[in-house]
């Protein structure tokens, strides 16, 4: 079968994101549980992490990524919301006075602030059992299917994953590193999940192995672009304007620490650039992804090139 | 399909509980990552909390309900051993200053103690997720079957398992109580996973859905008596008999202090005898589980009848 014969004919990549994102709002309240189910307080704490506004990338990429190759939207919103579970998991956990002790998460009190580490721990580790359930559970697919996606979370979330990842990042970052070391944790704290986002749109919608193969690679860098523009807004913007916490990575190695604002800068548009080559294949029409990676451009903080990112020739390297 | 069809003959139910042990921790040691792996620190702290003495009730449920039914026991090892894992990450977030603020476990220095706070709840969702990748990933069983026993982990880590009976026990435990509310809480915080092993054991043995639901009322039994028991290994124990920190329920509801020493004492009596009756079912052959309740009494700090246990007469009601 020919990669090209399994892709929807060119479309004008119209993709109403306002409506995806009040679409991917609405599932993830009706996959947790009811406010006024006991334990309330746990239940509390998981819609405070979960819900409100957020940019909702993993599941627009899943739901994008199903769409490019044409699959059932019902089972990937649902996948999609499941990715955004264990990531909301992951920030609860990174919040803690343990590890990055934040105040700040987008825009309201970080979880144990509201409700005290103990339930914040507890509501983190719902999510993400959660998370596994709805994958376990995704409409209208085979078992096989459910099973892959189950396991391709754990793969996302282990050792070699967000939990390695944190692990690094809090033990062995205070050294000297190489910026192939920060690549590395920068993958394992951001690019897992992209790719696990679009490998569970891509298989989803049925794409052949190559095509869950470039969706992998596209989010390797999606993820490693994202990470950076994060260390960059992180050293340059103002908790307002963040919506979180920023100066946490002080005395940590970053792109931006090793190399400076601007050689950061750089990464970030030529994995940018990448990422945009790999939604091209196998070349051709304009794509569902294409119009993410457009949209990303206007929702990240510092668009690469624009005026707002500041370009201070610090070059460390 | 008759029940009794499905099992095996009457045996002598000679079980050998140490080699069964030595199964599980050998296996338990592989299914980790390697101590020379990296992230080396989160790993050595996944060690310490598994590996080591340990009574391994979980696994040998799973190991025994799967033997009682005739099932593989490659799959039920692997199935047991997950469970383990998910109990030993719950030991670990339960020992954590913002929760019980243990010192012990199993004897060594809780994880926390040992590694830090933040690799220890690290550690703690790294065995949880190894658990769900081990369950996907059952040797010689179906994909439909792999799904089942994930679906039931899910179920018994939620809010309506060990998550939510740790956020009840946290929060819900200082005011007046009935038993009703603490048998509940105790079956949330033990019953739960016992039942998850057993289930998991009888599915893997291809039992009957009548004879895995009398599993789970087995398991049940099995969790409320365990439960109690070490309630009042906690109010009559030293830490060095007991292996963890004792004195930790003070001022939280228990059945002991609720009703007294001698009560609660007659209440585990009356679980274990309600669940030999469900191992007993249909009723007839010695069986394995019913060699497990001798093994229990044994094993356990305080058997039921034994001059160990304190009888103060301490009637509360």
């Amino acid at each position: 079968m020919s990669i090209a014969s399994t892709l929807h004919p060119p479309s004008p990549a119209v993709v109403d994101f306002a409506s995806l994102r009040s679409m991917i709002a609405a599932r993830l309240q009706v996959l947790l549980p009811g406010p006024d189910e006991s334990p309330q307080r746990l239940h509390g704490a998981m819609r405070h992490a979960l819900v409100g506004p957020g940019k909702r990338l993993r599941p627009l990429l899943t739901l994008l990524a199903a769409r490019r190759f044409g699959g059932d939207e019902a089972a990937a919103l649902e996948a999609g919301c499941a990715v955004e579970m264990v990531h909301t998991a992951s920030l609860v956990l990174d919040d803690l006075p343990c590890m990055d002790d934040a105040e700040l998460r987008r825009g309201k009190p970080a979880t144990h602030r509201a409700f005290g580490e103990d339930t914040a721990i507890l509501a983190a580790i719902a999510l993400l059992n959660q998370a596994y359930g709805v994958m376990a559970a995704l409409p209208g697919v085979s078992d096989t299917v459910r099973l892959r996606l189950v396991t391709l979370m754990v793969q996302a979330v282990g050792p070699q994953g967000l939990v390695g990842g944190q692990e690094r990042d809090l033990h062995d970052r205070h050294g000297p590193a190489a910026t192939s070391d920060v690549d590395l944790l920068n993958h394992q704290k951001t690019g897992v999940l992209f790719v696990a986002a679009l490998e569970a749109g891509a298989v989803l919608g049925h794409a052949p192995e190559e095509g869950v193969a470039a969706m992998r690679r596209f989010g390797r860098h999606l993820g490693l672009a994202f990470q950076t523009l994060d260390d960059l807004l992180d050293a340059t913007a103002t908790a307002q304007m963040a919506g979180k916490d920023v100066r946490q990575d002080g005395g940590k190695a970053t792109l931006v620490s090793l190399c400076g604002l601007e050689a950061a800068r750089r990464r970030v548009e030529e994995h940018l650039g990448q990422a945009r080559r790999e939604v091209a294949w196998p070349g051709g029409p304009a794509c569902v992804l294409e119009t993410l990676l457009d949209e990303m451009t206007a929702i990240l903080p510092f668009p690469p090139g624009s005026a707002a990112l500041p370009r201070d020739g610090q070059h460390a390297g």
